[in-house]
């Protein structure tokens, strides 16, 4: 950031100092941005608070349109009228592109405690994984539907194909990739945060932007471990496939197998594990049964 | 889990399939335990709830102690009456050890709201990073003392020990560690959870109740990446060195900067970048100022 521009990008350079064998020389370095970003509705005129999250800035209204899509505020492209940065004049510059304004096309207010309560938690419903997992049926939330079998070297395939579309720097380290394919292991669209779950909300905004949901014939690789949430918001917007290059958590692995999400996990080099709705898997595995 | 032992373990295990070169094996697979868990403020007869986390089981008591102490609900020992599981016959068995009463030694209710609002945002304060850290003056966090000057191969020793750690299954991927070293790097305690803050809130949290408060000589490593969060929470218990095997965020660099925090990343091999702090770090360095 200088003077000039005040919108933050995704990557900020500082100076440091790189240590070999206890030797030290100064030399530049870039880190990921990581900035506050204020979700706020609007309606009729009126406007709310909905959540505030650390993201890296780029892809801002994607991420918007995906978290209120996956957390069951807005139900489809039609009911975000417009979104648009803060430029109120009683906003500091260097805020406005932290601020997102929400104009809703809906009748009434959604439940915003409801949505504050979930975004804190990330489960609004109860205290055990079963409650969690109960909450998402009386969301409404479906299987997904039975999608393209899907091959061994396909999968293999994916990993080294998010690397390569997240680019030198963001493949460092910084920065959490999730990356949607087509059946045949083609790179649809890549999206990267700071926060993993961040860049999953980018890449369903974007769908949801774009009219391509829900993902019914889709395969989202995550660069990390796979959690709860994660697999949450892929049933929200209907992946059927989902790989990680990490491992799964226990209440992933439980999920995934309550709504027959196929689940994989370690996808390295020739290698990958199957949680979850083994089926859809090609492999010489065929009908062994998890 | 089994019926005859609902407390969840950290470790869950599954039937998966092992796929390699396209042919598939059945196996059984650990993966790391995830389950919400709430915590409820218990003063005067009457509870309300504070939180709900993801986390992974195990040191949840220290979890608890170390959250409610990093987000300035309690502000030291003496205010925790007590720690206890929630036995309410109208829990069910299922989820009592998902809950954890605390039991408050104050004449007020702390500020919930504000706590929420703080929780769900990681930023109660403002929507850019300049506010965020202004924010954590407001709360009386000073900067760290200098603390032992440390040395770079004492640094590039810290991964392995953290390793050594968490052992075989956690190293494998399936969880965050965060570990506490003297200024000699010999490692003091290690805490493990599927969330990176939740490791570190445990760390703060065993410290907390056992009276090492403030952590003026210690130095923490972490196995991921940097957050504004981690540096936040390091500050708040005094600790003066952060070491992550991965890159810190812009922010995190903002934070500990204004803070005068060391911040080291990248430490691999004879290796690691510093971003802040760098008086602290002995090496051919000297006079280097970033």
């Amino acid at each position: 950031m200088d003077g000039s521009s005040p919108r933050p990008g995704p990557k900020s350079e500082f100076r440091i100092l790189s240590v070999e064998d206890g030797a030290a020389r100064e030399r530049f370095d870039e880190v990921a941005t990581e900035e506050p970003l204020e979700i706020r509705l609007v309606l009729a005129g009126e406007r709310r608070t909905a959540a505030v999250t650390m993201r890296t800035p780029g892809a801002d209204f994607e991420l918007v349109a995906g978290f209120l899509y996956n957390e069951g505020v807005v139900h489809g492209r039609s009911e975000i009228r417009a979104l648009s940065y803060c430029v109120d004049r009683d906003v500091d510059e260097e805020q406005r592109y932290n601020i997102v304004n929400v104009e809703l096309a809906k009748s009434a207010w959604p439940q915003i405690e409801r949505l504050e309560r979930h975004f804190l938690t990330t489960s609004a419903c109860g205290v055990c994984g079963k409650a969690s997992i109960e909450a998402l049926k009386l969301r409404d939330v479906v299987a997904p539907d039975a999608g393209p079998p899907v091959r061994a070297d396909m999968i293999t395939s994916l990993p080294e194909k998010l690397r390569a579309g997240q680019g030198v720097f963001a493949a460092t380290g910084g920065l959490h990739a999730a990356g949607l394919f087509d059946g045949e292991g083609k790179l649809l669209v890549l999206r990267e945060d700071v926060g993993r779950h961040n860049a999953l909300d980018k890449l369903v905004g974007w769908a949801l932007m774009n009219g391509h949901l829900p993902l019914r014939e889709r395969i989202l690789m995550v660069s990390g471990r796979t959690s709860f949430e994660i697999v949450q918001k892929s049933l929200v917007s209907g992946v059927p496939v989902v790989c990680g290059v990490s491992a799964p958590s226990s209440l992933a692995v439980s999920l995934a197998r309550e709504f027959d999400l196929t689940l994989i996990g370690f996808v390295r080099g020739n290698r990958f594990n199957v949680y979850a709705g083994e089926t859809r898997v090609q492999s010489a595995a065929a009908g062994m049964q998890l």
